[in-house]
């Protein structure tokens, strides 16, 4: 077992925003303590992001659900904080980019685009290479919280912000959004405080939640701006399950129900929202690397 | 002239939580437009730092003061945002720290000790290297405004923050600080908002702000913990010349004329502030370096 500060090889890269350190872990071998997380994702003392991504062979997680033969990269994704997070969807393009630069998956391409599989804690994933950008399955939107017999989308959910209330969507990709509707993004204002949240027994563990204004020009070509604000972080340049959330939300208000897209605009870019004809939605955007080297932390 | 998007090699380092990357450049070759300055330095979608220092002999720096024959190292500082600054006490540590790592300089060490020169557009500057970290000469405090008559010992200045207000001393090293003694660092509040100074026609351009407890055992050795509201940023983890203003200011409360030392503890670490013989202001503290790369911005 190597020591906790031994240098490693890392590269930073974003998407949309979202910025995350990427450490190759061939072997398994690499120990990424809480505290070492934290100095490393530390804006002024470490390198600085929101997350960090370990790729690291399946066979080599305990608690992986593919099979040792299925030869998958694991996405062991921590938060700035050092804590595990399940999954991340703009975390999760920058990942697969990262398998694609280093040569470490065989897409079978022949043009440039590809697919290949890989796994999170939140079980495998399918992802995609076009010309579009990178696109990963995050799977269908769960109908509510864990162990919940609750509908989302039939409840009263009010969203306030100072003196102004809105009506609110619930969905759950699978962590918990409240979606509001606005006239203009800046209706919910500095937003250096949580927007408060009456939603019943609907988020037990809170929600994140996204202001979304509609720039769809009709139902075939639906569009959105949106501002997330992330429970327990503030407001973010980026959010991919909130994207997926706020697209659901704008679907259900066009009343579309089938297959299609939707393009969704975050302070850090765009990307965009496709639900295919088995029901999982699809995250498409860009992943970018800007820095590579090694780290002594 | 390279592209401005040539990949460049880099390090990132901080001094009391002051980050910079630092890049060197032999050749006098490598264009820094600010909006590279500030794509390096967004702490998201680039590596993130406080400002960037380009390590550049100063015989290419048309502004330089040295003389060629010196040949001395020259610390282009910009800040985050691109715009030049003439001189940065933390990042000066750090860019010390890189010529002494780079063997660039030669300090006629016997003994892990030593001394060098390098300018910046603050002027030449000495560098002492120690077992108590690295000191940099900051010259001695001016005694006001550039253009002014003002003395800034004495006049009545006041800082006010919310419903309280103190009395506050007037430091030039050179840029321009106000000093206020409070009973706890609390006093000062959440520091979201820049503390209102009333100090006539002293500072014209606006200030920074030290608030500062005095830990002192004895006029012998003094020390003091500070905090520090950055004109134009915000509060900090750290300041060099609010560490030497605050450093004066308590010297000047116990009457101590003569050289001396003061530790000053800010929120991102411990430096100390030495007046010699000469009634020069050093700033004596750590400087680090956590990963070394490539940048592709």
């Amino acid at each position: 077992m190597p020591a906790t500060n031994q240098p490693l090889s890392f590269v930073k890269g974003h998407g949309t925003g979202n910025d995350f350190v990427v450490i190759l872990d061939r072997e398994g071998q690499i120990e990424l303590p809480e505290e070492r997380v934290a100095a490393i994702s530390d804006r002024r003392f470490g390198v600085g992001a929101d997350g960090i991504l370990r790729v690291v062979p399946a066979k080599y997680i305990a608690e992986a659900a593919s099979e040792p033969a299925d030869d998958l990269w694991f996405m062991d994704y921590r938060n700035a904080d050092g804590s595990i997070a399940e999954m991340c969807g703009n975390g999760a393009r920058v990942f697969a980019k990262f398998l694609l630069d280093n040569e470490l998956v065989d897409t079978e391409t022949t043009d440039g685009a590809g697919s290949f599989q890989f796994e999170s804690r939140a079980g495998v994933h399918d992802a995609q290479i076009g010309t579009d950008g990178i696109a990963i399955n995050m799977g269908p939107p769960s109908p509510g919280p864990a162990g919940s017999s609750t509908e989302g989308q039939a409840s009263d959910i009010t969203v306030t912000v100072g003196e102004r209330s809105w009506p609110a969507q619930a969905w759950w990709m699978p962590n918990p959004h409240a979606v509001v509707m606005v006239d203009s993004l800046d209706d919910a204002g500095t937003l250096m405080d949580a927007p408060k949240v009456d939603a019943g027994p609907l988020f037990p563990d809170g929600q994140n939640v996204e202001f979304m204004v509609d720039t769809s020009t009709d139902a075939e070509q639906l569009s959105s701006s949106i501002r997330i604000f992330e429970r327990g972080v503030g407001e973010t340049l980026s959010c991919g399950t909130g994207a997926c959330a706020a697209a659901l939300a704008l679907r259900e208000l066009h009343g579309v129900a089938g297959p299609g897209d939707v393009a969704v605009s975050v302070p850090g870019g765009e990307v965009c929202v496709k639900v295919d004809d088995e029901g999982d939605v699809w995250l498409i955007g860009p992943a970018e690397f800007v820095a590579e080297g090694t780290l002594y932390l």
